[in-house]
């Protein structure tokens, strides 16, 4: 097996891009992707592969094939592709085959790009297909939401362990603050812990400003076999029921407890050596249970860790460095390739305002559905 | 790089199944497969990945992520699991990257499905869904069909190089009379010239007998580097542009060409080492440009091998074996898979009725779009 090594990423911003097709968002994340690759390597770095991550565009534009779509713009007519959906793992699932075929020998550069584009469509039929994660005969065709269902875990958890909502408003608060200084975030605005407790509710007792906003978006990274600044040093993936009433228990993210696991024991580390870890925020109960779920936090003290304000950029374990989902955005398939994109910034020294002070390991972790697909890749400053 | 070897295939008859959900059409497929994987390799083989092909559930279905759904029903909770979408060549596509995978040492054992189920939706809609395999912003949304696009191709065959249509009757007499000893087959009736020649149009020249019927079906394929009878000797996969009016020639099926090229120098062999090609007769006129653009005729010439009758099970290229697409079915995600299974049981010995007589290697390419993708893997008995 190769290492595997990061040579270029690229992003557009996340939000709304009324003006730019799918083919236009991807276009432009992969072309910022080359010339970053042209920068690290020295040089061009003609890919022999593309892994598309989307997660919507037959639903919402009426566009499947987007590995050909996306290669054929992108003026790589030839070259093998495919699209990789995991629902909101899309970006993380996609990054991992990449990994897998570089690795193996057969393919020395690969590239990653996920795109999505959402808002030109209505919000019905963006939740109707949004809800097409879940199980769609037994929990979606009843009109559950995946809101509704992260409500329910949310509702859970604030049950069993005796707490507050107030308790998940530093989510809110730190992923607004990081993403002031990121130009591809699509809020920059603060958010402050009183506007957290005012928030109109979405999914009872998930409000406003517990959610991500779903949005168009495209981010892409090159993977190569040639030794650079940013090594993966392990990928996995693992899952978990599809349908949330299959849960012996609502309140473990088993999957991602899986994926993380098997990439610390991949990378030969635990969660201790962690420097930086992007989570997956769809929602901020989301965020706790990805804490407790990779060892950063007991069972039922995921919360702690932002109330006694560990999670920003210079403490215990930075989450959100960009804005993360909720402030940065959640463009859904191209998601887990912002994550990378941002984390391999942190691990270069090139974050700027949002450097995390002397990152050398970062972890990402996407997740599909409530929790039913994690993707877990841990990056270490070569 | 290990070998990677067959394990273990299983079918459902294609067809309609408006009694059988995606899950458990999928499920059937995954158990036949494990039964033969546990015959062929004298126990189980628990698998660390699973990888679905499909293509239209998300807008058929309502159900996206069926990765997670498979896995889960079929009781691998905890397994990695991912969709792959390449159209029409998803089947194909996922058993790659499976192959990948099993390559590169990282995993053992691979399930590979592909499943479909379409014909409990009303034909407009299944229409529309199947045409964003092709270009959604200047092909579909202009109202054009896969089969009226393909319909221009053939309209193009017959004017470039001066043949009637009814030189393409015997493709259709050959999969009819194929499938006839073929229980999984979904048209087994007998099918003869006289019935081609007077097939009513679908998209002219486009008749009802040059096209292959969209059909609900699973097939699945188990990959192991554990030595069985069956060797993967070549996987490969290329793309063209996806819209039609951006090539430059419109006769040559250059992503099959290139995938054909590409897996014949994998396996250190050329055309004439196949003893049997499974080939993607979507349409009549994808047979003849595949077997042009894989070697087997010059361009121009694929409908001779038909007229010639070199097609039939002991002649100089057997193609649709058990039926092809034209009469087997094609459950788009899934026929690249069931392609595989067929071909698995050529190179066994174990194909009955439908047996090439001393079959020791063979081919199965799939396209996506009208050309725009295709995957070649060739088979060899061990």
């Amino acid at each position: 097996m190769s290492d595997v090594y990061i040579a270029g990423i690229g992003m557009t911003p996340a939000g709304e891009h009324w003006e730019k097709s799918l083919r236009e968002l991807a276009f432009g994340a992969l072309e910022a992707a080359a010339q970053d690759t042209e920068r690290v390597l020295g040089g061009r770095a003609p890919a022999e592969a593309l892994f598309a991550a989307n997660a919507l565009a037959g639903q919402l534009s009426g566009q499947a094939h987007l590995g050909v779509l996306i290669a054929d713009f992108a003026g790589l007519r030839g070259i093998e592709a495919a699209t990789i959906e995991a629902a909101g793992a899309s970006g993380g699932a996609a990054l991992r085959q990449a990994y897998i075929a570089v690795a193996s020998g057969q393919i020395e550069t690969a590239l990653v790009v996920g795109v999505e584009k959402i808002t030109d469509t209505i919000g019905a039929r963006v939740n109707g297909a949004a809800a097409t994660a879940g199980d769609s005969d037994f929990e979606s065709a009843q009109g559950v939401t995946p809101a509704a269902l992260a409500g329910l875990v949310m509702q859970r958890y604030l049950h069993t362990y005796g707490v507050s909502h107030d308790v998940f408003a530093n989510f809110a608060v730190n992923a607004h603050a990081n993403a002031r200084a990121n130009a591809n975030a699509m809020f920059r605005n603060a958010v402050t812990r009183e506007a957290y407790v005012r928030a109109g509710a979405v999914a009872d007792p998930i409000s406003m400003l517990d959610v991500s906003p779903e949005c168009d978006g495209a981010a892409a990274v090159v993977l190569t076999s040639r030794p650079t600044s940013v090594r993966v040093a392990a990928s996995a993936q693992a899952t978990d029921t599809l349908a949330l009433h299959d849960r012996p228990d609502l309140l473990g993210f088993d999957a991602a407890q899986l994926a993380s696991g098997r990439a610390y024991k991949m990378a030969g580390i635990g969660p201790n050596d962690i420097d930086v870890f992007e989570l997956f925020d769809a929602y901020s109960i989301f965020a706790a249970l990805s804490l407790e779920a990779a060892g950063f936090a007991e069972r039922g003290k995921g919360w702690q860790l932002a109330v006694d304000e560990q999670i920003g950029l210079d403490r215990r374990i930075p989450i959100q460095t960009f804005g993360g989902l909720k402030a940065r955005g959640n463009p859904i398939g191209a998601t887990g390739l912002y994550q990378i994109a941002e984390l391999t910034l942190q691990l270069r020294g090139e974050a700027g305002a949002n450097q995390v002070p002397g990152a050398r390991v970062g972890m990402a972790q996407c997740i599909g559905g409530i929790g039913s697909n994690a993707v877990s890749h841990i990056l270490v400053a070569a």
